[in-house]
This record gives structure tokens, sequence and C-alpha cells, in this order.
């Protein structure tokens, strides 16, 4: 009986050490809200991308507002990659080299707080510059922990 | 070949009056960016009312969290509705009836604004009122702009 109940309490304490997984009320919803803030994240990003590439004409307070935006949506799609929520276009090596995925996760937020600060600046080489390290920082986690 | 020209000049005025949908290089992506930020709109407030509910010990700093993010999200789903985007769970009144589409769009953004500000200050009381007050702003938009 006493076992039982230790068992019991065990349980809870797991549940609530994987705070990221218990947000979400199924796995269908965690991978959708990463797949989603990550498309959020893409979109702005790209249009930061087309001004740094010369797709589009400079236009220093939209590429400044996107890239606010980047940097805020930075920060949400990992709450959606807790444990148990395999799936989606993410490689096992997400929940395998957790420590690894962290890393890369750490420098993109990092690159797009860094692209947010460029972006304000005003100054169009120095954005060019600031969004190609953040693009390489996508790049380094599609290449290593997303399936094509 | 005059009359061409002041057609193409027209045509290229009018895109540029239409900011909302030449952001997105497709329908299909308007469409997806729309319901990827109301969704993660969506989680966030969730977790805000489930607290509110009180289906969640209330944890103040993580309803503050939740309940900013809410508050920037609020603001971005807008674009995604812009001329030519009909689809998904939209109604046509979308566009038919634009002046009121836009009218909910910005309670929405001041009730779920007045809901950061609810939960920074950190009382459950007042949290569960402005909560009720920005659902009702989420419900009235869905009842007369989104299908079933």
């Amino acid at each position: 009986m006493i076992r039982l109940a230790l068992y019991a309490l065990a349980a809870s304490c797991a549940a609530l050490s994987l705070p990221a997984a218990a947000q979400f009320a199924k796995t269908e919803d965690a991978i959708k809200y990463r797949q989603s803030a990550l498309f959020v994240m893409g979109q702005h990003f790209g249009r930061v991308g087309a001004m740094a590439n010369g797709r589009a004409p400079y236009d220093a307070a939209a590429a400044s507002a996107n890239a606010d935006i980047v940097a805020e949506m930075a920060k949400l799609p990992w709450a959606g990659f807790g444990a148990g929520t395999e799936g989606g276009k993410s490689k096992p090596e997400v929940w395998k080299e957790a420590a690894k995925f962290k890393e890369l996760q750490d420098k993109m937020i990092a690159e797009t707080g860094k692209l947010a600060v460029a972006a304000k600046a005003g100054n169009l080489d120095a954005l060019k510059v600031q969004f190609g390290s953040a693009a390489a920082s996508c790049k380094a986690c599609h290449d290593d922990f997303r399936n094509r």
C-alpha cells in the first residue's frame, strides 16, 4: 500500500518535472504549436531576408518591426518539443541529443535578438551581415534535427 | 498605348495599397499564417483560462508570461486576412463586412492588452474578470466571422 502511494507520488513528480509537455493537452497540439510558431517566425524572417537580399526595397521601419516579431517568436517553439511529443518533421535526435538541440535553440534566440538590434539601427549593410548569421543558426538546427 | 500604361500604373498602385495580401507569397501562406498565429495565441490564452477557471493552480508569474504572449500574438493574425485570401474557416463576411471585422479585431487587441495588465498585477479575482472580457471578444468575432 505504501509502495503504491510512493509510485503514485513519483509519477506526479515526474509529471511536474515535464512542464513543457504538460502544457499541451495532447501531442498533436504540441506539434501544431511548434510548427505554428516556426511558421509565423519564418514569414517575418522572410520579409527581413527579402530586404537583406535585395528582393524587396529596404524599409528600415518594416525591417525593424519584422525583426522584433522574429526575435519574440524565436523564444516560443521549444516548449512544443517536450518529452513524448515525437513526430511532425522532427528527427529522433531532438530527444536523443537534447543538449545539442538546446544549444542550437539558444544560438538562434541570440542571433535573432541581434537581428532585431541590427534592424533597429537602420543600417542595411549591418542588417545583411546579421541576417546571414541568423539564417545560419536556423540552418544549423534544420540540418541535424529536421527531416526534409 | 497611354491607356495601357495607365492601367499598368493603376494595377501597381492597387498592389501597393494591399500590403497585407502582398506580404504573403500565396493565399495558402496567408491562411496558414493567420491560423498559426491564432493557434499559438489560443494555447497561451488557454493556460491563463485554466487558472482563471480553477482548472490549474494559480501561478502569477506563469499567468503574466502567458498573457504577455497572448497580447503580442493578438496583433498578428489580421495581416493574414488581406484581399483575395478567402478560405480556411473564414466566412465571406470577413471581406464583406470589413469595418465590423476590424472593430472586433481592435476590441480583442484591447481586451488582451488589459489581460496582460491584469495578469501582471497578480490579483486572481481581477484576472478572472478580465479573462471573461477577453474570451467574450474572441467569441464575438468567431460567432460572426468563423465557420464551425
